[in-house]
């Protein structure tokens, strides 16, 4: 027998692995008798099931035998034309088939960013607080992650200029700048269009891609559309979207538009192959029946109405010295807490009330935000929002005594 | 400005992405008026449409707003259990929840593994030839691998042997064994119970893992069934199959059995999350009402005539001095040219008439392999096998004069 005999699984896994732990088995449903704040589920009323069901028959009848066999390296043809008359249409950008990679959604599009573009220990700028799935997909490709603030116009870009300068004295180049610039992740802050040109600049001074995510764009219910850093300098952003707020999230489908290069090194590291052209194939009859932009109206108008009811049940109920974002868009309000209230710790208690909401630190590179929540106000209807901000509401007057002691 | 300054996409790649070039990006269609042995495409008329279209109406009807929605880590509650009773029934494998992971099909179930299991320079020990898909997927992970020949009874064992001393006495380890025991693709031979056994004793004396990707399983027309790797010591073996050849590829459904510490690990890169929970409740639709089994049953007709036709066909136009292989099952045959012959040169000329081949060294590590081809059966049909075949008989009968010159 060597001494390597019978090695466990355990002992046999890579660095990786080792580091960034076990993958999230839970299953979303097992808390569904909670009024839940967590996640940034859409609405699942509004799941369009019998327009899924319609398209479904339309794709296979028009297209069944490639619309169930092996898809293309890029995506389901039809979705990828689809996709860039919306994008023209919508997002005011102009890209070829030859820019756009269909994904497993906007997760598996940055995931692929990062082997890409990311060796361990490369530096990736990244707003903070950001998407708790960018703190996972950074911490896959063990890169080394240099946050940058965001104020109330968006990713700050003092700071940001500051960081870059420092790093570039330390001989460090980062490799790319992370960022949701409309209704961002977990904020709800938009970045201004001055700002999105000062980071431009920044990127060709500083010589860093920007992965531009924009996950929410659509889901504007208040103030002006702002042009997407892709439009104003294609050659330096990938665009990142979704169809999992618009349409439906199981689809699991989302894209990259980015240079032809950039798209065939993130195709090299798609283990599966194209993304599946059946879910294609029914997003993209989806599309071309309308029902797309029907629908995206329908969703403004319940998450605007969601929002309102979150916002001023929080007004109502909330001690003072809370704070929160107002959002012009997306899913998301996020609370700051007063001093010494932890966020984190009382997400138990929560539960036991009946209610959840996501910590900030789930939101935060190594362990900071503790006073921070991100609410979503996506996933419970109007009468769960009410009982479950009055719920937390009283948890947190609950814990101010003891912050304030 | 810095000397990073307007650093170009290209010149930020990861060195992996650099290793591995660009992917591919191609759309199937493109060649379809070509007669087509390359791909392991399941037959186009044999694609369940109308199944999958009753199969979405059901799926919705009864679970839309979960179908629809950010799907549970391990895939598709439902499908899990679908899957658990298949492998029950079939495949003699007594598997639980906890030892399943759904993923995009046995793509990026070996891609997750590989994640899991492999740091970059770490030995993988092969089957050569093997599947084209695993020579990438080892390329990914930047993997050293030790190709393990085979014979007429599968895995070559008394090579993996040797391989594995000379391996120890260089104070080398190998993670993992990745073999195909069942109709292997490319050669479409299945490895005996004895050599399974075999492997199974030197996997715990050398402490490697082994990977059974068993995509071809279910579509045996002759002969009797061999024991999975993984119902014999679930402990060593990791699991993995498809949907791919038995429903529609088009899903991108696969799975992997193994323990729950490496179900965990492999999860956890899973970018875009749990696999499409849209596809996971539609197949769980499809095998309920028993239409799996069903359909099973005529892909091994189709196939077993497909196959029949091709050995025919080539036993009547090929020249002396190729061999072929006799696969009991799957979508192979192996063809081994005369000495000279370049089965990959040879490919430009093929497509000029109007086919289409493999040549064997996408199937190989480091070019090997120039005499070789792998044909498939399952994706033209009688008439263009015979066509087909044809033409290349035509074409090898015309490089061997040269070849003997």
């Amino acid at each position: 027998m060597t001494d390597t005999a019978n090695r466990t699984v355990e002992s046999l896994l890579s660095s990786r692995a080792q580091r960034i732990g076990g993958g999230r088995l839970g299953n979303p449903r097992a808390s569904a008798n909670l009024i839940s704040f967590v996640a940034g589920f859409p609405d699942p009323g509004s799941l369009p099931k019998r327009d899924i069901t319609e398209a479904t028959r339309v794709a296979l009848e028009r297209d069944g035998e490639w619309a169930l066999q092996y898809g293309a390296g890029r995506g389901y043809p039809d979705l990828v034309r689809e996709l860039l008359t919306k994008l023209k249409r919508d997002q005011g950008i102009e890209a070829g088939e030859e820019n756009v990679l269909i994904t497993a959604g906007a997760g598996q599009a940055l995931g692929l960013i990062c082997e890409a573009l990311c060796d361990p220990g490369d530096v990736i700028l990244s707003e903070e607080p950001t998407w708790s799935g960018a703190v996972h997909a950074f911490r896959r490709v063990a890169a080394e992650v240099v946050p940058v603030p965001l104020d109330a116009e968006g990713t700050d870009t003092a700071a940001l200029e500051a960081t870059l300068a420092r790093l570039a004295a330390a001989g460090r180049a980062p490799k790319l700048l992370y960022m949701i610039p409309t209704f961002q992740n977990p904020t709800g802050v938009t970045t201004t269009l001055a700002r999105r040109e000062q980071i431009i600049a920044l990127s060709r001074q500083y010589g860093f891609f920007i992965v531009e995510d924009d996950a929410y764009f659509d889901l504007r219910f208040e103030g002006a559309r702002v042009p997407t850093l892709y439009s104003l300098a294609p050659d330096r952003v990938a665009y990142l979207g979704t169809f999992s707020k618009i349409m439906a999230a199981g689809m699991r489908l989302g894209w990259i538009v980015a240079s032809p290069e950039l798209i065939a090194a993130c195709a090299a590291f798609k283990s599966e192959g194209g993304t599946s052209a059946f879910a294609g194939a029914v997003a993209a009859a989806f599309c071309s029946s309308g029902t797309l932009v029907e629908h995206i109206g329908e969703l403004k108008s319940l998450y605007h109405r969601r929002r309102d009811v979150m916002l001023q049940t929080l007004a109502e109920t909330m001690p003072e010295g809370v704070r929160w974002s107002r959002p012009e868009g997306g899913f998301f309000i996020w609370l700051t807490l007063p001093d010494g209230v932890d966020a984190a710790a009382m997400a138990e208690k929560a539960q036991e009330r009946g209610m959840q909401y996501l910590p900030g630190t789930a939101c935060h590179f190594g362990g900071r935000g503790q006073q921070t929540i991100r609410l979503s106000y996506s996933f419970a209807d109007d009468e769960q929002i009410r009982q479950g901000i009055a719920i937390l509401a009283g948890l947190i007057r609950e814990e101010l005594p003891v912050a304030a002691g």
